[in-house]
């Protein structure tokens, strides 16, 4: 039974060894899917190997529900990391967002444009400011309000919602808290931030005034997966912009601004259609 | 018999069909190669398959005299556009320079860094310029003073020097001779030019004066392999640089001068590696 | 009678002779004016003065409305083309459109920031789609659909309806019509475009295509002045991003609207902020 | 007496008020100095005013040796730290150089090119890797052995040494030294080092080792000015280059070298031609 619109998309990752690529790809073949897009990598160093394969699954004598079960074995022969997903299933997401609004209406506007193939199935707020721009896209909104005394009992009611909605990735578009660790766990590799800075440099708060102070003449900004490590995250994705002396802190913010739109867009535009491996405090990923 | 420090790089193009990656990686897993990179593409619009992949030929059963004539029968039934190379033997190269010697110094100077894996045999100019340099280099040098009437006779002759050293591919390094289209059907897509323009804006002589008297805020240089037709030949890499109305024509000459250096010294890389695949007029680079 | 809250802006352009800078600024300094920002560029070749000098009006000895008929006498003993305006008075602003709404909604989303000191007086397009994105902003949406028959009179109507609402500085964000001379000669150095290719590359129609067509590895936007010319005005602004063979026609098309946003954009913040002085071909953008 | 073919730089900053620029330009003015360049910023959090204007000297009515007396008057005035030196004058310039040698056969090859006007008095080694290269250009070369011990008489002896070659600026091509407060302290903002990180990403040994742990997209180089600070001098220039998963450490670290030759290149052109301004931390560079 044909599959006529859907394209799956194997990531997987583990110890180099002779035959993967030939494995993988036979396996693809034999069911008749024909190989859309492949990419592979092999740490030299770490000797590990790297993949992502989409194929067409209009011909492929597997249902997609069985995809998964077939391919099972052979990763457990590589002892892998992986997952097979369908490019035409959207992912669901939930935005976090505290005041600014600038990279959210970013994030709206793009899935409007159709870029992103994703459901936004909630926004969560610790502020009302973008109550209104929720309601205008129809996206349910969240108002968590977080204190330091109530911030685990939160966090608890916020997993609880993010599961009953069946939420696969979480984006931080300018939220302004900070996650325990417990949530964190909650969503490995699944939680996307946009840094203001450009990571290593200037971690922690006020990130365009420590370059403001220090008087670099280039600011960046970052977006990466979230660990418990504050700002320590894989990173997905960095840029830059020239700045001079005569752009004192508010033409940072402002030229930043841009930046961080930017580079959170092309994240998640990598993210969406599962280009990104996370291998330790790296990623590779497949553009 | 193994071929201890031997990488071989396969690059092919045919038409797509089911099963390409998978025949081709099983062809060398069945022989113990160890897929080191693979990167492949397929052009939906065309329906071309392009593939670059690279092994390790230790425990390859076949030696690398025999590799080509193994894998012939696969090309030919995919009915594909095809080399093999061995990534430790040195290409061999003619440079192709008139007075400015900055492309050629850059050359030279990552030969010496180890970044080109090439023999740079002979050095061709119209000038004398640039004899002491070769000298220097211990490269031999051969003057060919170009009039419109010994043309013909001196690419003749050029062409026979070139046959005798085996040369693989020529660098045109600021060569401000055009090639006839005979000299260039010698070499396809083996001579390889640095235009100082950003193409296709400023064709033909004097691109930093048009860009400077067109007002471009950004000026570019490209790298592409000859064709027959001026400056419309594949693009290899091409890359820009910031000007403004404080940048006179000398500012500019001077500007462009880092690109084309840095430009020409990527398409090189990449074509050294032979990552470099040519469709039609465009070019496939598996960086 | 000081005017607390005004900056003053002089941009003048001349014929280089000794004494410019002293005299201008001696102007403002005996009655009393602080200079904020003074840029000066002197083109050798053409022997061409060119300055933008901002002050402070707070204790000007002169009202704000009678410093351009203070002025006057020396710009004329300097033959100058000049124009002196106030920062904090908004420039009057007509958007022209017609169906992509991507640079319309990132200047509106710039005003909305407070990144441009501008009213949006009016919206123009030739088709209905961005109307309620006007009505959203609550700006006044004229259609003025386009045949070629129609065209003179439409524009006479256009050019009527600016005329009555004090334009200063029209917008053409994504706009698909060509303005006649007639228009154009209306606002000179005042009608903004943003061309979808790194001018002068890739003029005309369907740019991203020919790009596509020519295998470039770079796209870019411009944004220039309208003149009688198409494609050929002065250049306010260029960027460009990397493409390469992965990409096809429709990514072309996406990474470029995300450049198309940005140039724009940057053209408008000097113009707005009376940074750009047009001579000849080129533009003076005093960054 | 004229003096037909000095250009005069005027580099001063002092705290803002109103007049400067008029009284500066009054100064050039009055002595028949046609300004060529002028750029002037206003720092309006810490109310400094920073300039550099220069001016042909042809009519001057004062001897170049007699300018600086001429000026001291206004700048006491202005309580002022300024300096006016002379485009035409070559600064005196020391390489210090260990093992590496790609910044200093940038340094020489631009030299060759006529884009920096300096006098290479000596070169600096603690290594003699590069005296073949400055026996080339024919540049005296000295070795200076550093040990914990001899430190301080080594760079006593270097200190004498430049003084009595009179040398103006030293460049840190790469020197793997760090030199001692006493040594910094003798050179005020003319030693300028290049770092091979986008700072303060990565301070301190390894910055490339840093960076490819880090997993980042985009490594960078900082050239500035010494401080007794390690890596916490003010900035000149920086600039970066993307990276990806697929590059190494040893690919980083060539990428790297083309980004450390580029930068120094431009920090040092706008040191040489008398651009750049310190104050504090950060630099005012007038490009």
């Amino acid at each position: 039974m044909p599959s006529p619109s859907l394209t799956a998309v194997l990531l997987l990752s583990c110890c180099d060894r002779i035959g993967l690529v030939s494995r993988i790809s036979h396996f693809i073949f034999e069911r008749h899917g024909n190989i859309l897009d492949l990419d592979e990598h092999v740490d030299q160093d770490e000797q590990m190997f790297f993949i992502r394969v989409s194929w067409d699954m209009k011909q492929f004598t597997i249902p997609p529900e069985d995809v998964k079960n077939a391919f099972e074995p052979l990763a457990k022969e590589f002892n892998a990391a992986w997952d097979i997903t369908f490019l035409e299933q959207p992912t669901r997401v939930a935005v976090f967002v505290s005041k600014y609004d600038h990279c959210l209406n970013e994030i709206l506007w793009r899935h409007k444009m159709g870029e992103f193939n994703i459901d936004i199935a909630l926004m969560v707020s610790n502020h009302l400011d973008a109550k209104p721009i929720a309601e205008q896209h129809e996206i349910p909104f969240h108002h968590f309000p977080i204190t330091k005394e109530n911030k685990p009992m939160q966090e608890d009611t916020e997993l609880s919602l993010l599961a009953e909605h069946k939420i696969d990735t979480i984006v931080l578009a300018r939220y302004m808290q900070i996650l325990s660790p417990m949530f964190v766990k909650a969503y490995p590799n699944k939680i996307i931030n946009i840094h203001h800075s450009f990571l290593p440099a200037f971690v922690g708060g006020n990130p365009y005034k420590q370059a403001y102070q220090r008087g670099v003449k280039i600011i960046g900004a970052t977006s990466h997966y979230v660990t418990e490590d504050l700002d320590e995250g894989p990173i997905i994705e960095q840029d830059i912009i020239r700045v001079s002396h005569k752009d004192n802190l508010k033409d940072l913010i402002r030229k930043g601004r841009d930046l961080e739109r930017l580079v959170l867009a092309r994240a998640l535009h990598n993210h969406f259609q599962h280009r990104v491996l996370v291998h330790g405090r790296k990623t590779i990923v497949f553009e």
